[in-house]
């Protein structure tokens, strides 16, 4: 398969080919590196980067942060934040997917743990996991041409325990292979609508 | 106690008032209607809301809708209309309520049917309602001052059946005094962090 990954540079890209990449042909995107350059919040630059890829039979999304931070203290605009970097971003790749991914391919999003695990600090993204699931759940029932959607939900990586020293008290943090099989899951195998959780 | 009701005067604003407004002093609120008017996008709307109403113990937000249309077809821009409307606009008012409301007063925001019993169409609607659920879920674990906070997911109200006439095959109607009964539940019990569904 011919697979395009948005975000392949970062630390989840990284562990979401990292068995793919054995079997499949990967064509890298990212803002700062990659085979081609995307903006994810800019519609067009998202439309321009399927036009140069060509022919795609699975997208794999895996970029956006939300905004880390007691509630207490959180502003709309920290929220909004959140929202624009890392729901938009995904689903202005997803939406754009739909229209350019061969017949019977597949588009994976990337969640995360914050929305079943419940952190101090974390509302922000747990609202934004939970809209990209619940995207990808509703939009399974309609997908067309046989395409199918799902997201990849990984806990705290290996990677990133020292990013985010002290937010996740007691998660045991994943390994990369771990992540990477879920990836293979969603592309390789047959699920539609499904949150495929990594703990 | 007094209840701030942003949104009292459509639809699911006049269920959540069914039952509570026999017991309470309701401060009505919203865009066109209501004792004090307010944009739920604007910031500064929203804190002179706030500001006008003086002491509150509990705050209720009903307003926004997502956007309705197959996912196959659906803009970015349309994506991010429901998130502007209804999201970030009973966000606003959550993240505003938890510096205002009163010690130990809720916080109630109102979800949907969408993420749990999915439909045509409705990959936005069930995405808004999926952050709306997982932000009450999350942010509760760390609310300030025993505040508490939750959702009210109804199901499509009797009142409603006209307007979504065909986007529901199946789904049982709930009347609005069953669903008045939720927000009863939220502000009146001592549940946090619960998403209360209505089917």
């Amino acid at each position: 398969m011919r697979i395009l990954v948005v975000g392949s540079e970062g630390t989840v890209g990284q562990a979401a080919i990292f068995d793919l990449r054995k079997r499949h042909e990967i064509v890298s995107a990212g803002r700062n590196s990659g085979q081609h350059r995307v903006d994810v919040m800019d519609e067009a630059s998202v439309a321009a980067l399927f036009k140069a890829c060509g022919a795609i039979d699975a997208v794999i999304v895996t970029t956006g942060h939300g905004h880390f931070g007691p509630v207490a203290e959180m502003t709309p605009s920290q929220y909004r934040k959140g929202i624009d970097d890392k729901l938009m971003g995904q689903i202005n790749v997803a939406l754009t997917a739909i229209r350019h991914v061969g017949d019977g391919g597949s588009i994976t999003l990337t969640s995360g743990v914050t929305n079943r695990d419940h952190i101090r600090s974390g509302a922000n993204a747990a609202s934004v996991n939970g809209a990209i699931d619940e995207f990808v759940r509703a939009a399974a029932i309609e997908m067309p041409r046989d395409l199918r959607i799902n997201s990849v939900s990984p806990g705290l990586l290996e990677a990133s325990v020292k990013k985010y020293e002290g937010f996740f008290p007691g998660h045991a943090p994943v390994p990369a292979e771990r992540v990477g099989l879920a990836y293979t899951k969603a592309v390789e195998g047959a699920l539609n609508g499904q949150v495929i959780k990594v703990d």
